[in-house]
This record gives C-alpha cells, structure tokens and sequence, in this order.
C-alpha cells in the first residue's frame, strides 16, 4: 500500500512536543521525516516515563511521538554543521522547527535566508507568541502551560467556580502541531500550482485562542466572562456528568428531540411539558433548576443500569472512562488505536496509533523511533553523497554524532 | 493575493461543531465550501450566544464557525434532494459530513455508492466511534463530551484529586475536525499522483484518544493510571500555577537551565544543589516536597512583580488570562485574531480568526456566514446550470429553500 506523502521529505529541527506532533503526522502518512537533533539530544528524550533496560534510560515519551522518523545529530553551533543544514535544506520540500524565533535567525536560518537556499521549501515554524509578533513577544520562551494560562483557556476549564485547571493532556502544543500540518499540506498543495514555498508562522497562544469556540463569541457579543463549569457544557443543556449510585455517567442531550427521549427514561415524561425546559436555549437559561432534578433521577441507578437504558433509547451517553479503561477498551483495540512497536534497546512496547483513517494511504506505524543520531551517517551518505572521509573527519571534529 | 485551496470544491454536509471545523479550515484557506443544510438549518443555528435584531434570533456560535461557506438548503428525504447531492457530488473535490455512520448508509451515500458517482472524491466521515468499528458502535450517538468522557481525557483534567472535568471548549469535536482536515489535505495532494479519492473515516473517540500523549505510555509501559493534576504537569517540575499575593502566575521550567535561573529569581539558589532537586527527573519524583518550598516564595510578590522578575530572567511564565483579557489583549490585536464582520441581519460582530498563518496564502475571513440557503438558487443555476423553471419547481414541491 502506497502512502500519502510519500516522496515529500521534511527536514525536522523540532523538540518536544508542538512541531514533533506535526511531523508524526507527515511521517505516519509516509513523508520522510529527518528528526535533527543537537548533540545532546531532544529535550524530550530527558522527559518520563522511562522505558528499557540499563536502568530504563529511555523516554517512553520522546519514542511515542518520533516513531517512523529519522534522527541525525547536527552541531549548529558548528559552521560545518550549519552548512550540512544548508545542504539538507535545499533537497528538502519541508522545513520544520519550534525553537524561539529569535534563536534560528541568530543561527542565520530567517525566511529571508532560507529562501535563498531552497524558493521551493514551505518553511513551517511554531512558537508561543509567533513569528510575526509585538516587540518582545518574539523572544518570549514558551511551554504548553504559557499558552494554556495566556489563551484563556484555562480559565474556563476546572470545576464550577473553582481554580481553573490545565488539559490533562498539552493542548497548547498539540492543537498547534495539528494546525502546521494543516498549514503545510495547504501549501504543498498551492506550491503545484504557484512552484513557490512560504512560511507558516504558527503560534501556540493564537491556535488555542482560536479553539475557545463559542467563549469568544459569548464575551464579544455578550460581554459575558466564561468561567470554568466543571463537567457542564456553557450552551447545551443537559450536557454533564451526572453522579450515579456507583459512579458517574455522562448524558449529552443535543437538541429537543433527545430531550423528550431522555425525560421518558429518566421517568419524568412531565418535564417535557414544563414551560421552563421546552428548548435548549430555554433548559440553559434554566439549568440551577433543571440539574437537581435530574441528578435526583439519576443517583437512583448504577451506570450500568443507566448505560443499558440510555443505549435502549438511543441517546448520547457515556460512562467517564479511566486511561485503564480506555486503553482496555475493545472499540479503541479494534480500531487499532494502540499499537505494538518492536523498539531498539528497548524490547516490545505499545504507543497509540494514528488517528487519520484514510481508505486507501492510512496514517499508520510502520517503524521504531530512532535512536540520537541513528541516521546521521545513512543521510550523509545517500542524500547528501558525503564520502566515508569525509563523515569521519565530521565525526572527529563533533560536528555530528549517533548511536549504533 | 490567492489562496492556498482555490479551485477546491468541498460540498459540506455538516452539522454543529466537529466536521464544520474541518470546513472552516477548507474555506479560510480558499476552498469553495457548500454548506449543505436540511429545511431546519444546522442544529448550531439554535446554539447560543443569539445576536442581531427581531430577537436576537441569529447563532453567535453559528457565524463563528461557518464565515466564509455558502448554503445551501436541500431536503434529502426527498429523491430530489438526492438527485441534487449527487450531482454535486459529480462536480466536487471532497464530500464532508458528521452524520452517523447508518444515517448516510440509509439516505445512499455509502462510500461503496459515493465512489461510484465521483471516483475522484475525497469523502470524509466524522463519527463518534467510527465507520469501520465494533457491531452496534457506528450507530452510537455522540457529542463532544461523549468522547472527552469515553477517551479518558476528562479522567485527568480536574482539581488533584477531584472531580473530572470537561476541556472548557469542545475539544473532542475540535481535535477530529483538525485531523479530518489533515487527512483530506493529504489525500488531496495523493489523488494529484493516483487519480483516485479516497474514504477518511475520523473517530472522535480516536482523535482525542490520540492526544492523551505521555498518559498513555505511563499507563502502558508503567501500569499507572493517571488522574487530574490540577495546573500540574505530570512529568516536568516546576510546571503548574501558583498562588502569588494577588492572583495566580504559571511558571513552566521545563529543563535544568531554566531551574537554575528560576532558582535565582525566586532567591532559592540553595535549590539548585540540591540532590532531590537536580534534574526535571528528581523534580518531578520529589514534588510533593518541592512545591510548598516555591509556594511559599511565589506568594510574597504581586503577579505584576513575579511576571516582571520572570521576564527579566527570560523565565517561561504566564498570568492565568481570563476570557475578557485575552480578548483585550495586544498580542491577539496585533495577530489579527480577532477580526470583525459585517453580517447579513445582524451587523458588525467580532469572530476569532484563523491560526494558519501562510506567508503568500494565510488562512482568512473574507465573507461573514451565510443565511439558511442563501445560497442555494446561485448553486443550482451557477454549478450544476439548473433552469429558473426547474429551480422554481423545486422551491414549490419542498425540496430546496432559502432565505434572501
């Protein structure tokens, strides 16, 4: 089976977690995906949990996210190591990093200077602020959690008039790594016609701000402020975690016609009639009354008994799964969610899959994640046709290194 | 300046919020996206904020994310309806929809049958599970907050120790209309070399299944099961809020560098030697004992000193922003992501913009959303050259509408 992006080859100078994202999903549809590694390597080879033998020094992590790509170790502080870059750059269609923007101008890698290298490349940047930004903001350092804090998301997720809370899981890097691969595959595709590169310039606060959905709106239109709601949903209505005999289930009562499916299971066929929770827009206005109700109804079963009535009348429901749940979980086992990798070092483990189904060219897993520096020599050689002198006077002066 | 999508056409059969984000990305970036709507309108029309005149009776939310369609009111209950989809069918790049997987089954727009209009489609499916899953999960109703409860992602958002709690936007619906769009960008750009379209079958249970990051690995490598942490990163130390005199600061150190500065801000050199302390590894094993130590520092100074100090030390923090600040806020302003609309009906608003900056072809909003069918006559008459009598006939018999 061919793959989608095979034939596209992307130079990555990312580290942890935002730009890796985006090439995981170049690599996973088959792009060629040249991890460049400083010498010490990703930051996130340095982040838990450890996996392997010789006192489990590997970062489960770093492997989860590099799987399918190649790592070749560059000394940029190094003008031979800059210059391998160049070369690298210029058989390249992507080039890809997340450091500050004022850390690859200073190394002499701008937009300006790229384009010269390569007018073809589509040169894909991620950072906190952006690019192009307010003066100051350009060399502000920037994790998931500035984003999370400065976006305004965090402010309106956690419990009802509570401390607000972090995603359990790095948005602020993970939505913008999904919206460079976004970025990037509109530009290829516009390249066909233009036989010109750009330069995406993603930034983390702005690809959460433009997440905030209907937050927004309410404040701008409303002047509303949004605070965190705990389980509720801020428009839609009943749309929550309800607390069983045994644990918690959720119930996600979309529009009106759900509505009067759900009151008939709950056993109150009455509350469709109430003038109060008629529609959506009228059981939001009226949610401090209507929760007690249901919650009252609801503690009277366990969740499996509710789950079995819910899933009867076809309604939207879900328990809230563990990570132990999930990850024992047939639908997400038969969708091949997670996945078994033989990993160099460090034996049989298992990482989630990829989620883009795609008929024909699947994003999948098809190869470990390299060790630092494990294709520095390959790349060299058959890309770039350095001779085996030449690689071992590089190797000699720490120019580049890997593991074997 | 042209667009990256131009010449794309995209006939969009969604609804509310996870493929229209997919569309909206489509759009802003240039592709002709026909929103393809029954008599009642989308079901987001009913979701607040209302804005406009005559009683406010137009969708804040709706015009958020549907800027830059057209509409187009079909009735597909009726053949003639269908015959109309078909035909678009014919003459269109990808086909887009969030119906259950039964729903367009039944209605006869299988892959099976769709392939067969337009072998060239992209045809991409949001679901909550699924089209290709277990018996019985491709009829399962879904909401956002089905999937934030089924993938175990609400399970570690939360107070420590607490209560889990919803993502503060609809990131279950937000995360699969990204990668849904990943997916039919890479399968466009694979059809320039196949010919050939292809079926992107996107689970929203996946998608956020697949950005649980180190949650998974921990529990699959570890057997941990992890929990909410608050603001707190589970392996990187110091990462979280903390309480300052008057409000709440994030710092985020992510590696040892920075925790030697941060040492010296906070006037707790004594930390860096300190063997518990030395690495993000040792952190993170000893934050029960770390965090009272920075608590303590952090509340003897306002945020306003903590942030100057912080930016002084070129220290990764960030105030916790509320919703009215971010959108107050220069760097949003200077950003453009926050723009204005002139909207049929309603006015001026003011809708978040897009994330995907591209140097020669940014993501943009160039038109506000449509009203119900706005476009639908112009669609008939201009793409698929349907007569005035023709189109009459099916305004009379039911099958199309529209508002002008």
């Amino acid at each position: 089976m061919s793959r989608a992006l095979e034939g596209i080859r992307v130079v990555d100078l990312s580290h942890v977690l935002a730009a890796p994202i985006t090439s995981m999903f170049m690599a996973d549809l088959g792009a060629e995906v040249i991890h460049v590694e400083p010498p010490r390597g990703d930051d996130a080879r340095e982040f838990g949990p450890f996996v392997g033998e010789a006192g489990k020094n590997r970062s489960g992590y770093f492997i989860s996210l590099n799987r399918n790509k190649k790592s070749m170790v560059l000394d940029l502080r190094k003008e031979a190591g800059k210059k391998i870059l160049r070369q690298l750059i210029e058989v390249s269609d992507v080039l890809l990093e997340n450091y500050r923007p004022t850390t690859m101008r200073k190394l002499g890698f701008s937009w300006e200077e790229i384009q010269e290298i390569n007018p073809r490349i589509i040169y894909a940047s991620i950072s906190g602020f952006g690019q192009y930004s307010l003066p100051g903001y350009d060399s502000r350092p920037s994790y998931d959690m500035v984003a999370q804090g400065y976006s305004g998301l965090m402010s309106i997720t956690g419990p009802e008039g509570g401390q607000p809370c972090r995603v359990g899981s790095s948005v602020g890097d993970i939505f913008s790594g999904h919206q460079a691969a976004i970025g990037i595959l509109a530009a290829l595709i516009h390249r066909e016609k233009s036989g010109k590169g750009q330069h995406y310039d993603g930034a983390m606060v702005d690809g959460l701000f433009a997440v905030l959905e209907n937050a927004v709106v309410r404040h701008t239109v409303n002047g509303e402020i949004p605070g965190p709601l705990g389980s509720r949903h801020p428009s839609i209505t009943p749309f929550q975690s309800f607390k069983t005999k045994d644990s918690w289930i959720i119930a996600a009562i979309g529009n009106d016609v759900l509505w009067a499916r759900f009151c008939e299971v709950i056993g109150r066929e009455d509350l469709t009639g109430d003038p109060r929770f008629r529609t959506n827009r009228l059981r939001t206005e009226h949610v401090k009354e209507l929760v007690p109700i249901i919650s009252e109804e609801i503690s009277k079963k366990t969740t499996k008994e509710w789950a079995e009535l819910f899933a009867g009348a076809d309604l939207p429901f879900s328990p809230v799964n563990s990570i132990k749940d999930i990850c024992a979980d047939p639908h997400i086992r038969y969708r091949n969610m997670l996945v078994e990798i033989e990993q160099p070092r460090v034996g049989r483990m298992t990482i989630a899959g990829s989620p883009i189904y795609l008929s024909e060219t699947p994003g999948e897993v098809y190869a470990p994640a390299p060790l630092l520096g494990q294709h520095t020599e390959e790349i060299l050689r058959n890309i770039l046709n350095y001779s085996q002198i030449e690689i071992d006077r590089l190797k000699q002066e720490g120019t580049i290194s890997g593991e074997v």
